[in-house]
């Protein structure tokens, strides 16, 4: 099967920020981001009801010119280019998008209300997996809430509660005063119970996205000196919100700047914008929301990369997630999924020994596929770098505590003895211990499969109080793998199971000298 | 220009470990480690004046079936199975030989010392670069040394001064006794003052490998926190060795084993192996070695890389370790090459304000060719992702300084204010003053060339007291890159350089609207 990457680039001129990713993408297989450019726009800065000013104008046309340029330089095969609120609610909008299209060639499409809104699903839906709930994202000039039936974006209402737009219009003093706190907060309040659809929701899950609460979560895995270093599957707690909250209105802009995590030129406008998230989990009677890192830019590159699908939402986003990742570090698919497979089969037949249900299997199955990534950076050391790629990476879909989970299972699929160290904050004792079982199940798998042939067909296991039986099913006597499996991987398979191990192979030995 | 990889298998038969290498590798292009399998056959055990054990052979032999197998499934093109000391030494080695050969169908070469010898110098020559001076070579069985003039092997010796030998013939007591450390130096000292060319050696370079040598530089870069993790270009004084020695010394095997950076399998043979080295430093009048991380199973490998060169060894390792990374790392060739054209070209023209030599220049050459290598991990973050692949593999040729110069350099091609954080142990307050000047002329380039497409094709500078001018010379005007180098290059340029820098462009921009 031959896959040609092409190059989709996605322009998003939202009020605050314009900004261009170009995907390097194998429709519906694999695509990694290949180039970002961002530029502040201001779009929205001396807007009236004539419409966007004629300095806001020119600055657009600049940066979407050099867009362009950068797009045609790259190579892009498909450019996607979009503009939101600040355009949308412009009285020039349609003249400004003529503009575009007559100097530059780009048809800029405007997206409304609804439209943005459902963009930003799309990209978190193949993100998080949500079937039921609410997903809120907070822009510059807009913020949008959305309601998900069934896996599927039901309804959108958009507001004018984007960072910058509230803090415009509300704050003048720095830190802000009592007195426009109040204000603020008075007109969240008022907005989001404006939502048709909120009271509805209540106690649903949320789903939270945009730079703003990107920027909140940040923060927040600093705080807690979080050994991953990516937002997939993060949750983002009431009480850290308003801890941050806290520290933003006690502190003048130069000293809030300087919070770990907090990107500088948020600074001025994330205290806005946080107070925006408590209004809506307040109304919607809930304490927590789930951090989507993909939003409107992805769910427009999703729409164009899921196009065979009759929903550009990929059913198991978890799956699809663990899949990229192996398939953009160009990983030895016969090899992993036969490691895989042998993990399977020892997992299953071992279950009435460890217990593990689907969730233990899902994360063994994800560790096999990825196990050797790493190579990718050097052979030396690749079960450290594959846990390093995982942790950096993170796998869409999963929590937090499961990305754990895999990259610790990568860690240790060739040696040593598997601990939660460094992951204290994620991972308990108990998961020690699990842990110490399923990696003790891929070290087992993949020194069965050391040759990278397949050699070992299928593994029969049997048991006793004492003693763990593995008779494996080849062709022709996998030498390479007993040998390599009793050295390397059966010392830890006896200790997780606390039994002594044996192997035995259904073909028999060839005759020595 | 098509590249067919291959594999390449190395097998080596030592005293005391066999093992197998597998490269990927294009001749003459690049190479990479690709699978290893190390065995402890201690071969020599119970060697007699028959020579080798019958349990010996067994042991061998039934590693070496193993070694075949794993060959055959991984699919080796080439196999090169290579046997040293021990089987040459022993009475019954030819015999050994013919078996190998009639059960396994490996053709087994026995290597005399001088061959030996030889292709340590060529795994050794193809890494440091040496032109004149000596190669030390510690095994488990015997130490080699050799004479380099004009880059090539002229002459070697072997002596039965490997680690594993010397301790079984002299220390029987844990640790050894002060009579039995008596004993060891004495032998070291008429073994080495043999070698019939060491007298006009005397403070010539000396380089070493082989794992003893390897082991004790790991121990030092644990000592010192070095920010490295690659023995390339390492140098292990006099001192460091003599401190190893004193800690061995003192402490019995179960607490030698747990100190910093030593194997666990080397604890006991390796105060053996660091007298010998001191007795070689000793009689060649110097102070220190520059240790390889290539030997013998390198050497082996080379002469097939380049069986295209007249001597397997490549004239500018440096250049050559530089293009070996970035084309495993799959690096832009087009885009790295033209960063590296303007990059040399601003630092030419700016020479008299930076009075940088050669030496920065190739610096600046090597991190142009690099910069990008990190995006193989993930494009965001990129430059971070390119420090961390040269801190781990290294770059042979270079000095670990220059590393961490490269390292630093590729870190800071896009954003940060270039600083030795970290690297304090390599770089002095000096070479920080550099450090940021070559960031700034690199940073420069990449932005200049930041559409990828070669749109800037060369800079003219000038200055004068206050203000620097880059005349961009283009067929278009270059929008894109007049643009990027102004928010993200200007502002490092102009500090390092105390100048207010201007950009303009020989190519008229475009008529506006």
């Amino acid at each position: 099967m031959k896959h040609d990457a092409r190059r989709i680039a996605i322009i998003d001129l939202g009020s605050n920020t314009a900004r261009l990713v170009v995907m390097n993408a194998v429709a519906g297989y694999s695509y990694r981001l290949e180039d970002e450019i961002r530029e502040v726009v201001r779009l929205r800065q001396g807007m009236t009801e004539r419409g966007l000013s004629d300095d806001a104008i020119s600055r657009a046309l600049s940066t979407l010119r050099l867009f362009k340029r950068f797009c045609d330089s790259a190579g892009a095969d498909v450019i996607l280019p979009t503009a939101t609120s600040a355009v949308r609610d412009a009285a020039n909008g349609p003249a400004f998008v003529a503009r575009i299209r007559d100097e530059l060639g780009l048809e800029l499409r405007i997206l409304d209300g609804e439209r943005e809104a459902y963009y930003g699903v799309i990209g978190a839906l193949n993100e998080v997996g949500l079937r039921e709930g609410c997903i809120l994202d907070i822009g510059g000039g807009s913020a949008q809430l959305s309601e998900v039936r069934q896996g599927r974006y039901v309804r959108g209402e958009s507001r004018t509660l984007g960072s910058l737009a509230l803090t415009e219009r509300f704050v003048r003093h720095d830190p802000a005063s009592r007195k426009e706190l109040g204000a603020l907060r008075a007109e969240i309040q008022a907005q989001v119970s404006s939502i048709p659809f909120i009271a509805q929701n209540c106690g649903r899950h949320l789903v939270g996205l945009g730079g703003t609460i990107r920027n909140l979560a940040k923060i927040e895995t600093i705080r807690q000196q979080s050994p991953l270093n990516t937002l997939h599957g993060f949750v983002l707690t009431r009480a850290s919100i308003e801890a941050s909250v806290k520290l933003f209105g006690d502190m003048p802009l130069a000293k809030r700047q300087k919070i770990p995590g907090l990107s500088e030129d948020r600074g001025d406008i994330i205290l806005a914008g946080a107070l925006t998230v408590l209004g809506v989990l307040e109304q919607l009677h809930t304490d927590e929301l789930t951090v989507s890192t993909a939003g409107l830019r992805e769910g427009v590159f999703f729409e164009h990369f899921w196009e065979h699908l009759q929903y550009p939402v990929i059913p198991d986003p978890r799956r699809f997630s663990v899949l990229n990742l192996a398939r953009n570090y160009r990983y030895h698919e016969p090899h992993a999924n036969h490691v895989r497979f042998l993990a399977g089969r020892l997992f299953e037949q071992l279950q009435p020994l460890h217990e593990g249900g689907t969730a233990e299997r899902e994360l063994l199955d994800a560790a096999a596929l990825l196990h050797d990534v790493g190579t990718v950076i050097a052979y030396d050391g690749h079960h450290r770098h594959s846990e390093t790629l995982i942790r950096y990476n993170g796998l869409a879909g999963f929590t937090q505590r499961e990305i754990a989970f895999i990259a610790l299972l990568t860690r240790y699929h060739r040696k040593g003895t598997p601990e939660r160290d460094g992951y204290e904050s994620l991972l308990s004792k108990e998961d020690e211990v699990v842990l110490r079982r399923l990696a003790a199940i891929l070290r087992s798998a993949e020194f069965l499969e050391r040759g990278r042939n397949a050699a070992v067909k299928d593994i029969i296991v049997s048991w006793s109080d004492e003693a763990l039986r593995l008779t494996l099913i080849a062709e022709e006597h996998p030498a390479v793998e007993i040998w390599e499996t009793e050295r390397n991987a059966l010392p830890l398979l006896g200790k997780a199971f606390h039994r002594t191990v044996c192997l035995d192979s259904l073909a028999a030995p060839p005759a020595l000298g």
